[in-house]
């Protein structure tokens, strides 16, 4: 998980030990209770330290999603033309969960916070509108030029994210004990059966007659017929669909 | 478009004032340069009114969403149970855009003064999430013990809204000028198409042998067989699904 190309950069302890302070003390006393200085005396450093880090308090309750984004970019940026596209950004939402996973205890305890302070909830939309903004971009790329691209494009995003939050809220639910990674693979699995290789319905208007495709199952034939077909070429296409003819 | 069962309350002259003096203020002067005290001024009337009526000097910019919220939650609870659910929350996100269609240029207005400002944006992101969340827990109640009902259910609500706020920007853009309902209907026509009738993929394992609906194509019969099932069965099933038994 969190797999980009590049090396990950150590952590500076100092980043560490604010974010470790700051935890301590919203658990203990409460978010709004907390403040900067409070955090900075905690971890032992000065508060022109705290901001060399974090923007804000808000930002040091979502510590990896800056870093988490960006790994994302340069996933989707690293692509190429035979990625089949719904399946690409699936597997970039994965890195979103990769980052929770590294740290189950900090994920259940910041859920729990989020929860409790709106302020945080609004920050932490913010972030799933980014994430959501970035997958949606790659995809208007690679629909570019087609019907209706930019409009697959954003449904396709906001269906990602959203199935991938439905997976990442119950395994935050269960305290962080369900396995994450199955329960992302069944929701990214449903989008990713649901938009298919070409991100794109079937067809509207079927052939007048002959067999289609029945997905994975290759027990079993699909014949579409138009009601008034003489029944003759009926059955002469079903005996080709059965291999039979 | 708005059409709730109950007959719209009339607006008090005093909240439309206030509006009108806030947007005349952020036009001038810019959002973060107007004052709640500014905007008393202008429209004549004390703060305690202003609070009356906002609860921030953000709620004045949209003063008409929690309106449009109650609609659609009222709408919603007025569903029964011949509803197709993924029409009716498309029905329901058209509530939205006749808000914004009711008057064009304070809408353009706004969106330009959103983009602006990050403040407002945050606050239209929780909004937007408010409707996400209404018409997701309206599908999650009618897929209630159905496999996979709450991701169904997430995931469609998003796929809704997206495809809504793609042909409200669009339309947005477009200073107006384009046909609000008609791209809004192409945008969540689309939606339908790709969660049909039952707002899944087709079942997995069909009927041993036998005729299925082809949805409203009623000129068109689909047969699903075995591979393996003995050629007279198939054609008497044919026989009866053509209607010529």
């Amino acid at each position: 998980m969190s797999s980009s190309s590049a090396a990950p950069a150590a952590k500076p302890p100092m980043r560490e030990a604010l974010v470790a302070a700051a935890f301590q003390l919203f658990l203990e006393r409460g978010y709004e209770q907390t403040t900067v200085d409070d955090i900075v005396a905690l971890a032992g450093v000065g508060r022109r330290s705290f901001f060399r880090y974090f923007p804000s308090k808000e930002d040091v309750v979502f510590p990896d999603h800056e870093r988490c984004l960006a790994d994302m970019t340069a996933f989707l940026a690293a692509s190429a033309a035979e990625h089949e596209p719904v399946r690409r950004v699936c597997d970039a939402a994965r890195l979103v969960l990769g980052m929770y996973a590294e740290n189950p205890t900090f994920s259940v305890q910041r859920y729990r916070l989020t929860k409790q302070v709106p302020g945080l909830r609004a920050y932490e939309l913010s972030v799933v509108w980014r994430y959501e903004r970035a997958l949606a971009e790659y995809l208007r790329g690679r629909f570019a030029g087609r019907p209706d691209g930019t409009l697959r494009a954003d449904v396709i995003a906001a269906a990602v994210v959203a199935a991938h939050n439905n997976a990442l809220r119950s395994w935050l639910r269960s305290d962080g004990l369900d396995d994450a990674g199955a329960a992302v693979d069944h929701a990214l699995g449903y989008v990713q059966t649901v938009f298919g290789q070409t991100a794109g319905p079937a067809p509207a208007a079927p052939a007048p007659i002959g067999p289609v495709p029945a997905g994975d199952t290759e027990d079993v034939v699909v014949l579409v017929s138009r009601r008034d077909a003489p029944l003759w070429r009926v059955v002469q296409e079903l005996e080709t669909a059965l291999g039979r003819a």
